[in-house]
Order: structure tokens, then C-alpha cells, then sequence
């Protein structure tokens, strides 16, 4: 799942308003995953993208519109969970830790999914967005699959997904730190399928 | 486990040095919990325990001082961890989730958990907190119970854990925030007992 816009390369040409806007919110991802939403500020995020603090006012408005704009998760992510349904249940473990897995490692979706966890911390309109993501797709994944306890299985799915991702990317916690993301996928994926298609207790 | 101290309750009396520092200790432990260590002030802090904010500067010094002393673990938790691998090894899943999801739920400690994980998402010193409890009495534990890839399995029990305080106790992703503790330890101890004891891949 790519994030990234053809528009956002290095041209040479004066950057025209689209460039700037995907720049700035390039560079508010940037710094909503580095410091959370408390400490990112339009200054920083200013400076990073090249541009006067006032055109991040101008395109975005005010601080919490710009984190809801820039740290929506893409649609593809959740037509890729929703796709995952079609396939063999006995799999689905697997499928879906290759999908959330390469999201919080992937460079283009990482500082989406960091900087959500780390503003949801002091944030509850961040808050909202990460319970909105795992409720919504994770939820209807569950369901294809099972009718017990879809919510449950889907919240577990999740939770553990934020602790992998705050382990290896907030806190930086070895050995999962320094794993590849094939090795996380390979120990994470029996954990999913039990929580998407075995038994709950 | 207990972290509220004999002297705290009121008395009546005017308060001593001790009744002061625990009143303080137990008002930051709320403050960093609840809006994290970026938000929380020495003012507000002192006027929870209604004591002047220069007492909170002579007890503690600095508010990253304050929050090392506040925040440490009790050493209680780590020395019920190490208990546990005395007993079978076929119920350790079961035995470390009463101990983990109690010490998440549990009033006295939630505010230490909570507070730390809010923290760590914006403070090097918090995540430095994080990652040591983590790795060491968890992954103490696991080799206790076999030599195959034991840090690897403790984080794994801590990283769900944290995942589950997250998505419980701060963004409120329900039906996970609304279950009973004895609910929560259910649904974790087949995942912790896989983690610990079972096979990894």
C-alpha cells in the first residue's frame, strides 16, 4: 500500500500548489509520528516542507483538520482487509499479518501508523481514528469469517497489531526491533489466525 | 499488588512530610496517566494534592525525576513475574495473564501503566521504563521455561500487553474497554501460553 503521490517528486521547477500540498502533508506525517500531535507544530512542519507557515494554514486550517486530513488511512488498506474475506479462512492469519505488518513497516505507511499511535496517547480525536480503523475493517474481516465474537476477535487482532507497532517503532524493543518484516509476519501470523479463526478461550 | 501506602488516608490532622510526598506521588501518577508527561504540570499535579507546587520541586526536583520515582514499578510485580516459573509451565499462560491484565485493571496500578505507555509515546525516559520492565522480568520468566528464543517470546507477551492496556484504557476500543478483568484474562492466557511455552512459528 503506497502513500506517496506521483506529484511529490523533486521537479526543479517553483512547486505549484499541489506540490506544496502533498509536501506539507508529507512533512505533518513526518512530524506527528516523531514527536505526537501535542508537539508537532506548523513552524516545524513549515520548515520541513519548504514552504511559509501560513500556506499550511491555508490549505489545512487548523491543527486538528491537518492531522484528520493527512493521517487518514488510504482506501486501499481497507479494500486489501476486506479482500482477504474471499480467500481460505485456514490462511487468513498469514494474509492479513503480511497486510497490517507491511502498514506499520512500510516506509510510505509507517509514520500514518506511528504518528496515530503516538498522538492517540494524548489525543482523542487521534484516539478516534485508530478505534475507527480497527473496529471498522478488522470488524467486517471478522464477521466473513465467523459468527462468534466478530468484535472481540477483530479488537484483538488490533490491539495486538498497536503493541507490535509500539514495541518496534515507539519504544524500539529487541529483538523485535531489529526484525525483518517477514520475521514479524512469520510471528505474528498463528497469533491472528487463532484470533480471526480458531477458538477464542 | 498495592501500591497505596498506609499513610496516605486522611487523618484529620494536618499533613506530615510523608502524607504530602505520597499525596503528590499518587496526583502525578494520575496526571501522567491521564494526559500523559508532555501535559502534566507541576502546577496541576500540586493542586490535585493540595499542596504548593514548590513542595512538588523539593520532594522530587525535576519533572523527569518525578516521573522516574512515581512511575517505577513496584518491586512486588517483578518478584510475582519471577514466582511463576516455579509452577507448571503448561498453565503459565493462564498464571502470567491474572498477574499482567490485574496489574492494567487494577485502580492502584492502572494510572502507573497507563501513564507509562501514554508517556513513552512522546518521552525517550518513559519508553526507556517501558522496555525495561518488559525485558526483564518477562523475559526472565521465559527462560526459565525454555532456551527458544526467550526474548523474542517475552516480548511478544509484553507488546500484547501493551496493546491491550492501549486499546482498554486509552483509546477505549470496545467491547475490549468494557469487559471484566476475569474477561480480559480469558481471552489473553491461550495467546501468552503460546507465546511462552508453545511453539513460536
Amino acid at each position: 500500500v503506497s502513500l506517496s503521490s506521483p506529484s511529490s517528486g523533486r521537479s526543479g521547477r517553483r512547486p505549484g500548489p499541489t506540490q506544496s500540498r502533498d509536501a506539507i502533508a508529507a512533512a505533518a506525517r513526518e512530524q506527528f509520528a516523531e514527536v505526537g500531535y501535542d508537539r508537532a507544530t506548523f513552524r516545524a512542519i513549515a520548515s520541513a516542507a519548504g514552504v511559509d507557515p501560513a500556506l499550511v494554514v491555508h490549505f489545512f486550517g487548523s491543527k486538528e483538520s491537518l492531522f484528520r486530513e493527512v493521517m487518514a488511512l488510504p482506501p486501499a488498506v481497507g479494500e486489501a482487509i476486506a479482500a482477504l474475506a474471499t480467500g481460505p479462512p485456514e490462511t487468513v492469519g498469514r494474509r492479513v499479518a503480511e497486510i497490517l505488518v507491511g502498514l506499520i513497516d512500510n516506509p510510505s505507511s509507517r509514520a500514518l501508523v506511528v504518528g496515530r499511535i503516538r498522538s492517540a496517547a494524548s489525543q482523542p480525536h487521534a484516539a478516534e481514528l485508530v478505534r475507527e480503523t480497527v473496529t471498522r475493517d478488522l470488524q467486517r474481516l471478522a464477521a466473513a469469517i465467523t459468527d462468534d465474537r466478530p468484535a472481540t476477535r477483530a479488537v484483538l487482532v488490533g490491539s495486538h497489531l498497536v503493541g507490535i507497532a509500539f514495541a518496534r517503532h515507539v519504544v524500539l524493543v529487541e529483538p523485535l526491533a531489529a526484525m525483518s518484516t517477514a520475521e514479524v509476519v512469520d510471528l505474528v501470523a498463528p497469533t491472528f489466525q487463532r484470533f480471526l479463526a480458531g477458538p477464542l478461550d
